[in-house]
Order: C-alpha cells, then sequence, then structure tokens
C-alpha cells in the first residue's frame, strides 16, 4: 500500500534513507532449500557500487550486506531473509544548504507536498541509495533461476545519442563486465566513455538506455489481463530511479509496423518455436520460451556540478550550488540493478505458476 | 495472485472469456457518495464498441452494463459495484477451424502451455473484449476525478509511420472525438484514415500511438520507490493488449539529453511551479501539480485477413485463413481504454494519499 | 482493501446486496483441469437455502447459481470463475418501515456511519444472503480437496443451552444431513429441534455452536507467524453473520490445564503421529497431519417477532415489530457455510504450499 | 503470501529467528508527522521482556529496539520504519540436542514437513520472541491511537481454573501492572501468583485468558463481510503463539441466549448508544462507539522441566529433558502483546476507513 513492497509470492520489502542509520530490507517467500553464496550476492553489490570506475561517482561505500535472518548453514530454511547494509558515508554536513531548498528535477518539493515531513539530508529514501537492497533480492533470486538454467544479461546500449545498433544476438555477454560502461561492444563502449568523461567535466551528466535478455525462458510464466508478464516487467523498471520508458520486443518501433510483418510464426523444430520474435518471447502475457528482451531509458541525473536557479519552501528564489561526487551516467552502475528487477520479477512468476494446474 | 485485479484501494477484479455467457467485473473499493450518471458510463463504452466506423472492426455488440449492486437511488454506498455485459455476438461456429491452430502472434500456445486448457473460441481470456470491463471502472473513475476537477485526454498520436508532431499544448481536445481515428488534428487524422482503409484493403493491420495527458493534478499523489505514479501508470498501459511501450515525460528523447537541459527549475509565481516540464509531472515518482503526459506504443493486430502458415498443438504445420471481422487499426478503440486504465490508476493514488499523513 | 475479497492464491470477490438485482463473486486462481460438478455445487447450496424445513426462514429462493466464465466444457481453464444468484424473492414492500429505523444489533447505524449512504431494504449487504457466494467457492474448492483425499464436516453441536456432549470421534457423519438441525445425533438433534420450535413460536430466536473436522490432512500446511492455517481458519470463521468466538484444539478448556496434560507426545507407527491431539491438528500454525478441530460461537439471530424499542437516525424514539420470514436459529443453515469458508481456507494453503521449497 | 506480513494500510513484516544474528522488522505505511517517543516505545518493550519478575523465564535479553529509518528529528516522514533488536542470549549449546528431537508440541516436526531445512536451535522463526517485534510496531500504533483518545488495556483474567469474575467495568486498569501477573484485582492476582509458582516447582506449565478493552472507540470503523473488525481482530490474536480461542461481546456465552436477550436496544442520551452492549462494539463487523471487549485463550506452554517421550526425525523414540529457562505461564507476557495486535487493527482500520466516503 505505502509502495515499499514488490513481488507477491517472491516479496521484497525495504527500508532506508540515504543518510539515516542503514538501509535493508526484508526477502518473505524464498523458498526453502536453496544454497546461498554470499561471495556471489557481494559481487553483485559490488558492480552497483560507488567507486569502481572513474566514470561513476567516487562515493566511498563498501556496502557490505549482513543477512540476519532465513539462512542457517548457508542454506534458505523458507523464513523471511532479514538483511542490512549501514550507511557509512553519511557527510551531513554535505547537504546543510539543501535544508530548504527545492532542487530541480529532483523529489524535494514532491515528498514535501506528500508527507510534511522529510529528511533534507542527500536523497532520504528517494535517493538511489535504495536500489542496493534490489540488487540483494535480485542475486538471490538469480541464485533460484541458476536451478531452472534461467540467464538475464543486461547492458548498456546507449549512451546520450551514442547507440549500440547491434542487435543483442551478435553480442559477446562475457565482455559486458570488462566494460566500465558495461556495453559488450568494444569500440562503442570506448566512444561512450569518453562522452561520459567529457559531459562528467562539464559538471553535467547525461542520459542513456539499458538493454536486458533473458534467455532460456519455460513457456508459461506469466498471468494473463493484468499482471502479464511484461507488464510486470515494466513497473519494476520505471520504479527504478531516473527510468522514463520501458520497451519490450518490437517496442516503440513495432507500432510502425503491418500485422503481415510483425506475426511471429510458429514452427515445429524439435519444439516448438516462433520464426521471429517480435513479440519479445511473451504472447498474451505469457512468456512462449523465446527468449525476452526489452529496453528501458534513463534521463541524466539531476544533480549537476553547475550552478541552478531554484526556489526554496516559502516560494524564494535561491542559487543551488552543485557539490558532492555524484554520476556524471547512471547507466553503469544501473546494469545490475536492471537485471535484479528481472530477476525477481521472474522468480516470482515461477513460483505463482506452480498454482497454474491442478 | 492470479492477475485478475487491479488496484489497490479502489480496485478492479474482472471475469470473463470472448465467447462465453457474459464478462463482467467487481470494484471494489469506491467511496459511498458518489453520484452514478449511468448515461456517461455508457458512452464511454460507446467509444470503445465495435461498428463506430468504417476504419473498425464491424462486430455488433450491444455492450449494455448492467450495475448488480453498489448503487442505490443512483448513489455510491461503499459496498462492491458488480456489473455484468453480456455476449452477445458469440458466434462460435466462427472459431471452429480454430480449434488446435496456434494462430501466430496471439495467446493460443502460451494459454496451453500454462493452463492445459483453454477455450478455444475467439481470443477467450486473452481477448480484449476483457477492457470493456476497464473501461466501465474507468467511467466511474472519471466520474471522482470531475469532483477534483482532475482531466484525462487521450488521443491517437501515430499510426504507422504517421505521427502527429504538435505538441498536445498546441492540440484541442475537444476535437478528438469528432475524428473516427480519434487524432484532433484535422490533416493528420485524415491521413491516419486514409492508411488504415488502404491497410484494411490490403487485408492487413497497422500500430500506432496514444498519447495522453492528466491536468488539474495535485500534487503528492504516488508511493515513492516501488509504487511510483508513473510506474503504476506504466504497468496499467502495459497490461492493455497489444501494447509494447510506455514512456512518460521526456521518455526516450528524454535519454539523449543532457541534465543541464533536462532539470525542471522551479519558479514561483501564484504558486509553485516548473519552467519546463521533461519530468512529465512525476518527481521521485511522486506528481508535482504540473501536467502528466505520456505515451503508449500499440503493435498491429495479430489477426490479419490473409493466409498465414503455423502449426498445431501436434506440432503439424497447419494454413491459417483469416475470417471474421477484426480491426485493421486497434487504436481508435484504445483510446478510451488508455483514458480508463488512467483514470483507475489517479483514483487509487488519490485515495492511497489519504493516509500519507497523520 | 474494502474487505469483500478472501484468499491470497484462491481468492473470492463477492457483491451483492440481499434487495438488489443479484448477489455474486469473481473465484480468482482456481487452477485449470478441475471437473466441475455443476450439481453438487447446487447441492451445497441447496443444503444453505431457505425453506428446506420448518425450523428455518420460510422465505421462498430458488438460489440457482449461473456460471458466466472460467469454465469450459465441464472444466476450470485457469481464469476467474464468475458467477452470480438473481435475488428473486425481494419483497421491498416489506422493508419500508425500516427507511430510518436503527434495528438493535444490526448494521444499520454502523454502515450509517460509515458510509452516509446505505440501502435501507433488508440487510443490504450486511445480510447474511452474501454467504451464498462463500457455499459456491467452498463448493469448488471442495472438488479441489477430493483429488487430495480431505475431507471436511461441520455439525451443529450446540442450541442454546443444549450441548452435544459427544466427541467428533464417536459420531458418524453420514447423518449430519438427515438431521433437519444438522446435528448427527437423533436424541440430540430432537431435543435442539424441539427447542428451537419452541423459540420461534415465541417470536424469538436462539444461538449456538457449530463443531468442525477437517480430516486427511496433509502435514506443512499453514504459513508461520501471522498467517497461521488456524488464524486464518479463525479469521474465516470470525467473517461470518453472527459469529462471535472460535476456538480450536482444546480451545478455551485448554487454558485451564497444565503442559504435562495437554503436550501431544509424538509416536512413530506407520507414520509420525501424535498420541494425543489437544493441538487440534495444527502446531506453529502448520498443519501436522492429525485432524484440525475447531467450534464457532453463534449469536442469537437479531430480528425477532417482538415489539422493540430503539431510535432512529434523528436520535427519535421508535418501535420495531418484527416482520418477515426469519430465522429462529442460523444454525442448521450456517453448517454448510462453515464448511465452506473452511475448505476456502484449505485450498489456499494448498496453493501457497507450492512455493515452500525450491 | 508466506505469512511475514500483517495489516493492510499500516502494515508490519517481521524476520528473525530466536537464535539467529537479530530480529526485526518493518512498518510500512505509518502516517508522516507523528512524534516518536522512544522511551515509551521501550517502556513496553519491557512489559513484555524475560526476567521482569520470578514468575517469568529468567533469560537475560535486554531487548533494546534500534530504529534504522522512517525517523527524522523524533518524528515519522512517511517512508518505511525499519528496526532491528539484537540476539544476545543465544547459548546455542544449549539447543544441540534438540538436533534432531521433535519436542512435544512445539513446531520442530511441521517446520521439518513444510520446508525440509530447519533452524533447530531454539525454536527459531516459531520462537514467541518474534512477537519483540509486534510490540514495537504496537507501541507505535498506540502513539497514532493517542492522537484519537482510543485507549486499549489488557490484562490477566484467568490462570489455570482461576478466573477473575469480576467485569471489567468493575476493574482499576492503572493497577495491572503493580501486579506481576498483570490481573488488576489483588486478590485474585495473589492467587494466581500462587498456582504460577506452584506449577513452576512443579516443572510444569500452565495456561490462561487474556481479557482486551477498547474504549473511546469511533463509530465506523471494519470493513464489512471478510474484514470485520473482530474478523481482524480474531486473526490478530490468533497468531500469537500459544493461543488456542477468540472470542469478542457476549463470545460463546451469547450463544446460549435467545435473542430478546441479547439484542441492544438503541437510545439517545447526549449522542446514540446502546442499552446493553452484547455485541462487544462491534455490529455488522464496523464498531458502535461502545467499548469493544474480547478474551483470548493460550494453552499452557509446552517446554516444561519433565522428561517426556517423543521421536526423532527417523522415527525413532528419544527421551526429552527439560533445559534452559523457560516460562511456567506465558501470560503476564502476553499482555503488552494482546494490546499491541489489537493496536496496530485498530490503526489500520482508522486508516482504511478515510476511503469509506467520497
Amino acid at each position: 500500500m505505502a509502495g515499499n513492497s514488490f513481488g507477491t509470492i517472491y516479496r521484497l520489502t525495504t527500508f532506508g534513507e540515504s543518510h539515516g542509520e542503514a538501509i535493508g530490507g526484508i526477502i518473505d517467500g524464498c523458498p526453502a532449500g536453496l544454497t546461498i553464496n554470499i561471495e556471489f550476492i557481494q559481487a553483485e553489490l559490488d558492480r552497483r557500487k560507488p567507486g569502481q570506475s572513474q566514470i561513476v561517482t567516487q562515493r566511498k561505500e563498501s556496502d557490505k550486506v549482513m543477512f540476519l535472518s532465513g539462512i542457517f548453514n548457508d542454506k534458505t530454511i523458507g523464513t523471511p531473509i532479514g538483511f542490512m547494509i549501514k550507511n557509512e558515508n553519511q557527510r551531513s554536513h554535505d547537504y546543510s544548504h539543501n535544508i530548504d531548498a527545492y532542487r530541480p528535477s529532483h523529489a524535494d518539493y514532491t515528498y514535501d507536498e506528500k508527507y510534511g515531513e522529510r529528511d533534507y539530508r542527500g536523497g532520504g529514501r528517494s535517493s538511489a541509495r535504495e536500489t542496493t537492497c534490489r540488487v540483494v533480492a535480485g542475486a538471490i533470486a538469480k541464485l533460484i533461476l541458476k536451478q531452472y538454467n534461467i540467464t538475464i544479461h543486461a547492458y548498456t546500449s546507449q549512451v546520450g545519442e551514442i547507440k549500440l545498433l547491434k542487435k543483442y544476438q551478435e553480442l559477446d555477454f562475457s565482455k559486458i563486465d570488462s566494460s566500465i560502461v558495461r556495453c559488450p561492444d568494444n569500440l562503442v563502449s570506448e566512444t561512450m566513455i569518453q562522452k561520459i568523461e567529457q559531459v562528467r567535466k562539464a559538471g553535467d551528466t547525461i542520459g542513456g538506455a539499458i538493454s536486458c535478455v533473458i534467455q532460456s525462458m519455460p513457456a508459461g510464466l506469466g498471468e494473463p489481463v493484468f499482471d502479464k508478464l511484461h507488464a510486470d516487467l515494466g513497473k519494476a523498471m520505471l520504479s527504478i530511479n531516473a527510468v522514463k520508458g520501458f520497451e519490450y520486443g518490437s517496442g516503440f518501433d513495432g507500432s510502425k509496423m503491418l500485422g503481415s510483418e510483425h506475426n511471429d510464426t510458429f514452427e515445429f523444430t524439435d519444439k516448438i518455436k516462433t520464426k521471429s520474435n517480435y513479440s519479445g518471447g511473451i504472447q498474451g502475457g505469457i512468456s512462449n520460451g523465446e527468449d525476452i528482451y526489452f529496453r528501458v531509458a534513463f534521463k541524466p541525473v539531476a544533480t549537476i556540478m553547475q550552478v541552478q536557479k531554484t526556489i526554496n519552501s516559502k516560494g524564494e528564489p535561491v542559487e543551488m550550488h552543485g557539490k558532492g561526487r555524484h554520476d556524471p551516467c547512471v547507466l553503469p552502475r544501473a546494469v545490475p540493478i536492471v537485471e535484479s528487477m528481472a530477476a525477481i520479477v521472474i522468480v516470482d512468476h515461477l513460483l505463482r505458476s506452480r498454482s497454474s494446474k491442478l
């Protein structure tokens, strides 16, 4: 109801402000008997961590996750998994100048309107720091998906005007993490990095897009009508900070096509397949066993290192001077977040599908 | 859980297959004391009805809604509103040839995989006929929004390659319904209609996009983190049949911009406002009082009047011959559905926001 | 949220006032592939129907259920099951005298306080007529339970001061329905019937209790902490009109015992069992495979055929004269309702338990 | 879904095993602007704490709650309140003998059946230690209720066969906490304490009952049909460890009465009231402004200091020797838990009622 939970059976609830004591969450509904590989989870967190390269924020946060319950002798026991990550790098004094200024395209004003009370230190609850918790739940979801051989790969496919034009079938996913911008094509990756560096030096920020591919999907996942698989994936992505758009399969380009071009005809080779896959692996809201692929648009980060005019809560004009250590482009660090949210959705629907038949 | 409900406080649950006895639903959580204008609800249904013009399906369905509960002396009484619409035009014999063929880009195969059992007559549960129920719940939601002076206008902004390039501020929303394709610009409307006619004659179908604008919004609606206002709007739209993408505010174009261009600076005139509105009226997932606007991509209808190759459930190749009376383009009839889903989301968040403060 | 839904995976949502057009509901989450025996469902409804004997209300309602969706060729197809029962015996003129009087121990006053608007004809939404819908969903749940050999038997174990002292193990459940008061012991049944007749002739009503036994339960159903199996059973029972109390296993008597008396020691014969069963088949909120048994207390019906003093909405004193055809004792007709709610809870937890393990 | 959350708008989700790192929870939906009195919350926890008197367990746990989010400058800010209580007194070696024995009337066997994996140290997730988290959420709920002048008082009204016969109207609630058994009548309190001492010395345990009274209730809380106010209170109580029964208003005794005796007639003095209150302040599932009162039955604690026969997971007979420091009677420490769960239910329905009317 208050919007801090996601999922139905596999369900994550998170808490925490950027400058409070800690952030954390509870994963309820994780089936018992899963071996928890803490190193893998921490490695996923490290993919999202600040300071991992020169094109992301240089804040220092170790982002070490502490598990408090639900795991015994390295296995899940069916009870809720409580976890916590301390806020080490609070530096509240950095934010004193913001107490009463409404930063442009931030959530200061809307939180004030909604709640009347607000933690003005940093982004508070609206900070992308909250997504750390999603990566924890997503990493555990990935461990479940491994049991089903389902894989999820996201990568940066656009930075500003620079687009990766290759289709995902032409890419080598194993190269994603060797690029600091997380684009698996060496050449495009290099151009993107240069662009971000240039933007950063200008005290500015830049948007982009992330593509994601889910492979080895079983058919039959997704609930018809309101909880279509792509509707839940879309909501998952749109709930990530800075996301402005979502498209799957043929997406917005598909809207320009004719039915005779767009239809995916079925054929039988060793199993039922479709020749093309404009449907993006989902038909009628339910997975058909083909690859699921989708694209997520991110706006440029709102915090820029330039002087901006704005007002305070009394409506008086004030000037903002960009301070602190911020991301010139969220894309590199958002890649594991996109994968995590996708993993949570797929695991949730895997469990939901257990009740489809008698 | 099984995906047939939408909303949290204002909550719609629907039932019905295209060729069963009836479709219908229950609206739970509609506040007491609302005067119900049945004529308005029926008029909204008529905007979605088949046969309303030469560019939509010529099926005949009266789509008369019967209210069964929750309304007394023309007012809501706080109890669930049950309603029903009979399926008059079932013509099951039309579909006998489909018993065992998997229609390309339809949900026949995925439903079979998910459930094992399937109503093969028409689309069954996957038919867009289900959206009739959404229009009923959306019309009642609009009656609630009228009390708050909030307005919602959707219109066809793209058919195939034909795009309406004007911004919504340059349009006269009162002209939307005088265009049979529901595009408020006369010239573009005409071109779109010609394109659809041409596609229909070729036995083909075509995709497009609908834009939607919500005005006179109060600030403070939307729940942070997972139930961001745009995430719920996005899910609402993606749950509509044939939708492939959703973007709000600057959307996918915003991903090409710099932060210094994209930031919406605050100013105070008679109230707190932003100079630009790339945010699309939502910051941090919460409405800021500016106009909300978004765009929804639709694929071309899968049912075409051409011969298509496919397979049956045994994996044997079969040939499909397009039959029946279908839409060459869903856009004109989808406009009221987009508005309805938007209205349901806004009303739900209006009620949810009543618990934000002590 | 607005309280008209029950269950998580197997989920019933109901609508309807006693004197509106119809009552009905939607069962969402019923697994596909279940053969629906309409005769069985109607027979269950007939066990709840008015006019079935001289000790229940003599109202005439055929209570024929119409299924509108979710069933095809006599099998469930996984989609929501919509159903409806027409209100045939509305006789609104009977209730005109009640427009503005608050009947003692009825919900007239509380509905007025909550909603401001009220359907004053009969009980409106607070009428026990709503429970008809629960019997439909309960009957389908029983069909699912048959696949697991789980049985549910409820019976009248108390009318006023008259108690059936035998334990359930000494009873022949096949005799329940041959008693019009639904007490399987001939002698006690006879005394109960005489008591109800006497009360009815005095224009009065009388309370009582229903006992219920669930047998052949698998171990492992129920969710720890908040959704303990007995907590969900308790809520299910307490949601039935006129219920004042719920106890399971040793119940209130167990509160007088010592731990050394009350503990159920485990033993292994052909399988793991407990020697005694004060736990009532549930330990830590989870079924242990022993019989589940519980008892439900019902108050006397509030509508009596005597003159009563009360007030109207203006606070003015008015006199009520009992009219219409009402139950002197709800117990006989409540037996199938208790069974139905129990069946819904067990099926829901059966489906939920499918996600306990990896 | 997995049963670790309670409430709809004001919603508590808990985590933690008795012998893990910590227990804790997330309170979502607490309105912004509430002043948090930490001393009050800690005082409530101390009422539940082990070691508070000679008739409860002598375990040492400081049960200091740490708030991690949702509170800023002593006020709630509308975001989720994360909190944690460390497990200080784990003493795992005490439990090594239990690794594979199924303790009588404990949840060892049922957890094994449900999950396959189990934390065998102490009660794990089934331990009443989890209720500490409920007291935290209940204390905050009480702070909200203070704004509405609503009060909740629970007290021990029965230990074994010893019953407090006085009605709640004859009691002085301010004396509850000066009795170590939390019975406000000096004489009965003394007898109860002696009984518990005697039972404790015999290495045994004893059951009892707690009564609870909610006063200064507004009319109109509770949702009709499934979420009746007493149904939610009943579920809340039945979810507490060791509870076997719940009755409200006239309860099981009411089932012996005639309608003419049981009906609560309305009268108007300065406001609308009922002369009697057999309804227990709730009619049709909705509060009518009269006092709500109910009674909760607790079984004797399953852990006794005597030798017990049982079996292990292989079905082999084993002998249990009671060890550790356990409660001879849970009643004194359960009083704040009953109040807490009641407070959570009332606050949740207060917030839900904000959407009843337009």
